[in-house]
This record gives C-alpha cells, sequence and structure tokens, in this order.
C-alpha cells in the first residue's frame, strides 16, 4: 500500500494524506500543514473535525491492512486531548480482530510528538463474511 | 448566527457548510454534494470522515448558540447507519447544559430525510468559567 | 415479557430490576432503592457502575423485544449527568434495527423525572444471523 | 491504598473487588469468581454490566491514585471482545492529566490472560478545582 491507494479517496486527497507505513502490527499516516484544514483562518489551530476524520481513517486502515479487505466504520469514539497545530501523524493499529468486526485504537501525535487525540473504532470486517 | 459566521472557519468552508437554522433548541446544518467529500472518485458515497467532521461542527455549534460562547469539542461518539449520499442535513441540540460542561445530540439525515448517522459529543461550556 | 424473566439472571435479580413494560417501541425498566448498590456507605447516591449496568441491561432489553431474540452488547457509551439517588427508571429504544447490528439509546431518570444519564450502545441482533 | 479503601462502597464489595496494586503508572483491580454476578443462572459467562461497572470502577481509580482525590466518572465508552468467565482483572491506567478533566483507559482480562473487554472513560479531576 502506498499514498496514491490512500489518495484514490477524494476526501483523503483534500486532507493531503500520506501513508507513512502500513503492517500487520499497524499504520502511520501523516497529514502534512494546510491552511484549508484550519478552526479559524489565520490561527494555527487544525479543525477539529479533522482529526475525527484522520483517526476514522487512520483506524479503517489498520483494519484493511490487517483483514485484507475493505473496513467500513460503524462507530467511533474520539477524545481531543489538546490543540493540534501544523502537522499531525496518526497511529493505528487493531486491538480485536474479530471474524465480523474490528476494533482499532488510534493516536494522533503532533510534530513534537505530543498526543493531541486518540480515537476507538469499530469497523467491520467485510473480508470474513 | 448565518452561514457566513459558519464559513469563517476555512475547513467549514471547505465542507460547503450552510446554516439552516440556529436557536436555544438547536441547530440545522446543511452540507450541499461536492465531488471533493468522496469515499471513493466516481462513486457517490460521501467519506465517513466528513460525517464524523459535520456531526463534531453541527454539535459544537447547538452548545455555542445555547451557551453564547465557544464550545471545543471535549469527546465524541458517532455510529454510522447507513452509506450516506449527496447531500446532508445535520440538526443537533443540547441534551444537558452543565455549567462546565454540555452534552449535544446530533443526527445526520439524507434528502429522502433517512437517518445516516448520529452522534453524541462532550463540549466545553467557555462562557461559565 | 415480564419481571420474572428479567430476574432469570443473578446479576438482574441483584440490581432488583423490575420490567415496567417493553414493547416493539422501547422498554421500561425499574431499579428500586438499595443500600447495596450506594457508591458510598450512608451516602444516598447510586454508584456509577451500577448505572452503566443499567443502560446496558435496558439497551439490550429494548433490541431483544424488537428482534424476538438474544442482542448481547457490542459496545457502549454511558454519559453521567448528575449524581443519581434512590429509586431510578431506564427507558430504552431501537435507533437503528439493522440485519446484523442494533443501536439503542437509554435515558435513566430519577423519582423526580429529572435525566441522571444517557447511554447508546450497538447490540448484535441474533436473530437474523 | 488497600481492599479495604475499595470496598467502603457498597456496590463495590457486593463485587467483592480486590486491589492488587496501585500506583502512579496506574492500577490493577481483581474481581473473584462469584455466581450473584452471571449473566444467566446455571452458566459461566459474567453478565456485561458487571464489566461495564469494573472498567467504570478502575479507571476511576487509576484517575484517584494519579491526582490524589475523587474522579467521578463523565462518560464511559466500553467495547466488549469475548465473554467473560469466572475470574477477571482490570488493569487502569491515566491516558491524559489535565487539569479539570483526565483520560483514562482500562483492560480487562480472564484468567488466561486473553482481554475481554476494554474500555475509556472521562474522568473529573476534582482535586486541581
Amino acid at each position: 500500500m502506498k499514498t496514491a491507494d490512500l489518495q484514490i479517496s477524494p476526501f483523503q486527497k483534500l486532507l493531503g494524506l500520506e501513508l507513512v507505513r502500513a503492517g500487520d502490527d499497524g499504520v502511520t499516516i501523516r497529514m502534512p500543514p494546510n491552511p484549508d484544514l484550519l478552526r479559524i483562518d489565520g490561527s494555527l489551530q487544525l479543525h477539529g473535525g479533522v482529526l475525527s476524520a484522520l483517526i476514522d481513517i487512520a483506524g479503517s486502515y489498520a483494519v484493511e491492512v490487517a483483514v485484507g479487505g475493505d473496513a467500513p466504520t460503524i462507530d467511533l469514539r474520539v477524545d481531543y486531548l489538546k490543540p493540534a497545530e501544523r502537522e499531525l501523524v496518526a497511529t493505528a493499529w487493531v486491538v480485536k480482530r474479530g471474524q465480523k468486526l474490528c476494533l482499532a485504537d488510534v493516536e494522533v501525535r503532533d510534530a513534537r510528538q505530543k498526543l493531541v487525540a486518540v480515537g476507538r473504532g469499530l469497523y467491520a470486517n467485510t473480508k470474513s463474511e
């Protein structure tokens, strides 16, 4: 899997997502700085909705890589821990791989490695249906 | 409050959000069809990350209107109920207004009034701090 | 369905749960005052864990009645809105009935009809598998 | 902190909770087998409501130990991963310690170290108010 695959999705292209790493033990996705994704014009702070989207995507990718098939999100919890600025890196991994459902955890860190948000999502395992 | 206020945020402008209604009993926000927000190019299906962002924003707006101040998201749960296409309308209202914390519920419906996702978010009440 | 069915479960019997009403549009379950369920001895305040258990059970019952089969909980969100005292009444209903998964909402009120907690749970629909 | 402190709460005593370990880096709580906590009489399976209660309590304890004061639960997510039998051990730690709010993660394992449920809760930091 490579960045091009990630950017087949128009919305993921809009977010400028780049695939850093993908393996059975998890995925890492980078979101470069982008003035279109800010909460307020002229600020540095990214919109919370951008973070929830990034978390949703990273969790889904972790499951897709692990099961080898599509992994649509069923539900998602996002916790915002501190204001997020500039570049973000999301790391996601599968907590539980079930026949029908998979649970994934996501951490989002800023350029200084500070944890800015965490997420936990339930995804459908379409491969084993 | 009007659409211009909603679009001061670059990311909310990117989503093309339009304010339909805002009152103490809740807000309604419309997201028009936009090919940049799709899950897969050429499909009709909106990206799940767009829905979580819309839910986050609608819940925050409902709290902001109710308390008369900023309402940053603390945490959020999103449940995806069916694939979402084209135009969406989010309705959000405050479930509990506390001195420091407010809980808001959000429903997202498609053009045929079908429920496509629901959300529940906890927001900081910055007005009363 | 009647209280006896609800109390086949030892833990539900321990909580003293009583079925007030059950229908396709939802269920209502009463939890009478019980000193064993308090947060602190000598206080009036119920333990939060009792509320999350009550919410889990009520949501599951709403789904079971609607689908006519077992409905094990997959995940659950609970929001505590105010300290809960004495007698509680939980009302639960199905938000989305899917072939495999059902989403249910729960409200818990005290004897003065004050909302003390809300819950949202995802349940497996074992009937249609 | 010791088991006696944990059992000052009547409901926690009812669950038979035992404190295994408590430190700034987290707490470990054991729940011994108990027929009163079963889902169905004669089965081995613990009631899901018992697990959500255990998770709520463990997360709250982790925060209390870390901040040195009460930590009432604000909201909680619980994911059930597999049926839980007999003895359970919950491990909880603080993910984010804020001035007003703390986020804690919880893992529940059975006697064979299998992960049976995970939880994530937001708790009020009453110490710093």
